[in-house]
């Protein structure tokens, strides 16, 4: 089943992905009482929204060792974690503002895991019960901002940094999904979540053991080796296999 | 005027300190429709709460040149800003849990910013304007974890890591109070936020030109020397001149 937030004439709704139809839903889909009703609305008549507004997004760094090769850190013995600006959400579609007080913002193609229900000190075993879906993630970063200082959130917070999309796709099996980015149709990124230092059970379990974690936060997974600093104008592409692509244009931010 | 939030017989409400009783109020106090009331409830049968609830809690690190001394860490140019998880909320008395996984947790007094309405790209000339308030806020640290790792976040940010409150004062000067912190009766931070290296709007232009701030999101403007380990069964007394004070007891974590 793929997830999707939508807006429409009548509306922002939730539905589910029918060929080239939304299914519209009933209900909150983080609770067991929604419905997926007949009614529905032509995907193009749609304008999909992130897939959900998380409170809290937790990022894993450095798990994959090619990445953490290409940007110099060393690779840490325990899930590396922290914590990206909610409001730095985006929509697959939205447009990424390049703030004036960087000059280096890079693209960071991730797997996304989307929470479903409250979570606190739970085993990986159980992880997955825990888990609603998946969903594509950029987590655009400015390099030059990270590397001047110890504390990596302000260079990945600005907003517009989290592209966040198409859909949250509940039958992939995400330690095995291949994750890709394009800028301006070049091949950047190309590799699997199999790749994972740490995987999906284990990093919620290791998150849920400091943080609650609730109802559509996110976990950002890492991202492979292959990121590349974007321009204004460059459009950049993520996908991954089984979910579906998000697709941003970088234009300049007029503060 | 100081804000409280509390929980009572009838529920979980605002008032304004009117002596030793609260002035109920209607409406939120993020807002402008909100009315103080002439009901009043007894303090002593209110229990006071963290006087909100922050979407998003924004730390600024190293903010006074003697701690930063004490804890080996170098001097930044510019505020250096991360998150915590807003989940570590904890009530001014409320229990804070030690978490297993770490040997040294330590408390941090600091001034705690209150902010009333979104705030993005705002000068500091202008920043008084978008802050509600000023309260207690004990950031409490895991200092084994923040050692061992590079990001901050994760030693910060267990649940019941945050006790906030007791309330929001909105006169007093956040830049000339002075700061104490007693572990079990004993003093051990006595400072004033006169000693910040950064001030109050200068933090708020500062994070308002990355991220969107909220109403009801809080900014932790950073701990004075003094900071110390605390055991199961010490009590932890943060006071803030003008404001009040938290006091909080140190308990196993059972989980």
């Amino acid at each position: 089943m793929k997830y999707v937030r939508f807006e429409a004439k009548s509306g922002i709704k939730y539905g589910v992905l029918d060929g080239k139809n939304i299914r519209i839903i009933e209900g909150s889909i983080f609770s067991s009482e929604y419905s997926i009703t007949d009614k529905k609305i032509a995907l193009d008549e749609a304008k999909l929204l992130a897939p959900c507004e998380p409170g809290q997004v937790i990022c894993v760094g450095l798990n994959y060792k090619d990445h953490a090769d290409e940007v110099g850190f060393t690779l840490p013995e325990k899930p590396l974690i922290f914590l990206k600006s909610s409001k730095s959400l985006n929509h697959p579609d939205g447009m990424i503002k390049y703030p004036s007080e960087t000059n280096q913002i890079e693209f960071e193609g991730e797997l996304a895991v989307v929470i479903k229900k409250e979570a606190k000190n739970i085993s990986a075993a159980d992880a997955y019960d825990y888990i609603l879906g998946y969903t594509c993630a950029n987590d655009i970063t400015a390099r030059d901002i990270q590397r001047s200082e110890s504390q990596w959130m302000r260079s990945k917070s600005y907003d517009t940094f989290m592209p966040l999309g198409p859909c949250i796709s509940t039958d992939i099996d995400p330690n095995s999904v291949r994750i890709r980015s394009y800028l301006n149709g070049e091949k950047k990124q190309d590799s699997s979540t199999a790749m994972f230092i740490h995987n999906v059970p284990t990093i919620v379990e290791f998150v849920s053991r400091v943080i609650t974690l609730c109802p559509g936060d996110v976990i950002l997974t890492g991202s492979p080796q292959g990121t590349s600093p974007m321009q204004v104008g460059d459009r950049i592409k993520i996908e991954i296999e089984g979910i579906g692509e998000l697709s941003n244009l970088v234009v300049a931010d007029e503060k």
